[in-house]
């Protein structure tokens, strides 16, 4: 095995990458930006385009190359296949080999949110765990499951899909995903600006915060100065989000949770209000489990990914 | 690696055991008493001294045994050391090392839910499968999460404690564990039939269920018979159970769904009810996971204790 690796994490606008030493080190991080035009035909010959010149650049050989590890923002397989990634342009696309064909090196691909939570396991707020469940509170609500040091992918891509965990049967909208009910619709950003407006509806209510424009920052901000809607509110978003992480506990009994995304640039607050319905709704076993913030912030993917290629 | 391995399963009344072939077929099965008095010191001597019987009746040399693998009845960590196992008279005690010390074979060791999940996956329903979970509907609700063909055990040993997912905040008694709401308590044998009388309180109900002396098959035969109120409990233990097998497939994304135990016994019909919410409540991509009858009934121990010390 070689003493470097790639991290590589394609978002819809800029693709990340990072040229790692095997025990974690970063040497080198930069973005390309994504091309999603054509069927997104660019991106993986602009990826590989980039690996190659940043090894002429450094004067290091295929050969000290472990691999390069890839997150994608979709379902993809253990073959490195993707069905259909709409954000990419792309349709059904062998990721893994074209890209090993492109560089001739080897290229193990997961999924954004997986190889995320695989980062905070090893090198971010859960390194030294071996099992953690990692949620991601940004525009919707992702999540990653690691076993043992291994995702947990699923049969169809949708392990650590825990953004449609059904929280509530009394949410009268739909989610994106058609179902009623998600975790995602409440726990978001988006979703905690719903939940306050729902939470408004039809009520006179006494609080600083102002419907029309209010973000979830506004609302965490408005719980720190002390406001008791803000404060119900996160109340709420604190019982789905400790149902939902208690649930995950009966089935994989982690030994660490790992909050990241937007909503987490809240603070410990958050973990305050999780965990009190956490442990409120999880099995006894599972009581001691620890929550901590995401700390690799937009690194956490590339750190992942890295992470694919690097055998323990 | 030997051709022959050993499957135990150890009940609070009975050890059951089993010969195995290391491809599956099953030489010889035969029960031994559970003697659980003194603290249960005499279990693991019994159990050795059946185990090097069987091998000098078959003329079996130890150097063509694979091992013994045990399931046993409460949580049992990695080392194969449990905690405490009331039902067995055990305190702290290291299961695996003490039965190699006393049979002079290697050891490996099980939650009996969870290796009887791995029994169904090896030989039963899920056969053919390599990430299933199953479901035990019995006196309790038990489970076992199976991934890529290994048991997912938890860090507190309750990996697949899916009987005490929260399922509905309007349960008014208490589970066992100290929580309310746990699905236990409204889908096991008894829980049904809690289930039921908390629906039919203080209502006038027409129904041939006579509740002083109503069983969870009193209900399903009920069911079958075209009982109005019967089938709306079978809607309700739909609801829950598919809710909660909707939450575990947003979590890890099995390919299978194995439902066993005495409840199971009231056959395909339960199937339909749990699948009709569990469709309802599912992210889409994991809306085609299979649902399976159970097919080794109380062998499943023996069958999935032996495939711990298989190797594929």
């Amino acid at each position: 095995m070689g003493n470097y690796c790639f991290g590589i994490d394609v978002g819809g606008t800029t693709v990340k990458m990072g040229l790692f030493r095997i025990d974690g080190q970063v040497l080198d991080k930069w973005e390309i930006p994504t091309r999603t035009e054509n069927g997104g035909k660019a991106i993986l010959p602009d990826i590989a385009a980039s690996v190659l010149a940043k090894l002429k650049e450094k004067g290091i050989d295929k050969e000290e190359v472990s691999g390069i590890g890839i997150g994608v923002p979709g379902p993809i397989n253990a073959e490195g296949t993707v069905p259909h990634t709409a954000n990419l342009g792309w349709g059904y696309k062998e990721v893994t080999k074209e890209l090993q064909e492109l560089t001739g090196l080897i290229c193990k691909g997961g999924n954004d949110a997986n190889v995320a939570a695989l980062g905070e396991m090893w090198k971010g707020a859960a390194a030294g765990h071996k099992s953690g469940v990692m949620v991601t509170l940004g525009t919707g609500v992702g999540g990653g499951i690691i076993i043992e040091g291994r995702i947990i992918a699923g049969t169809n891509g949708a392990g650590g899909e825990i953004g449609h965990i059904h929280v509530d049967d009394s949410i009268p909208w739909n989610c994106g995903c058609g179902n009623q009910g998600c975790l995602e619709q409440v726990a978001s950003a988006n979703g905690t600006v719903r939940l306050a407006k729902w939470m408004m509806e039809g009520k006179e209510i006494q609080t600083i915060l102002r419907p029309d424009t209010m973000t979830s920052k506004d609302i965490w901000d408005a719980v720190k100065a002390g406001d008791a809607f803000a404060a119900e509110v996160a109340e709420r978003f604190g019982k789905y989000l400790g149902l939902a992480l208690a649930n995950i506990a009966s089935t994989v009994d982690p030994e660490v949770f790992v909050i990241g995304g937007g909503v987490s640039k809240a603070g410990v607050i958050i973990l305050d209000y999780i965990k009190k319905y956490y442990v409120k709704y999880t099995f006894k076993g599972c009581r001691n489990a620890e929550f901590v913030l995401a700390t690799l912030g937009n690194d956490a993917g590339i750190f992942g990914s890295a992470k694919l290629v690097i055998e323990e």
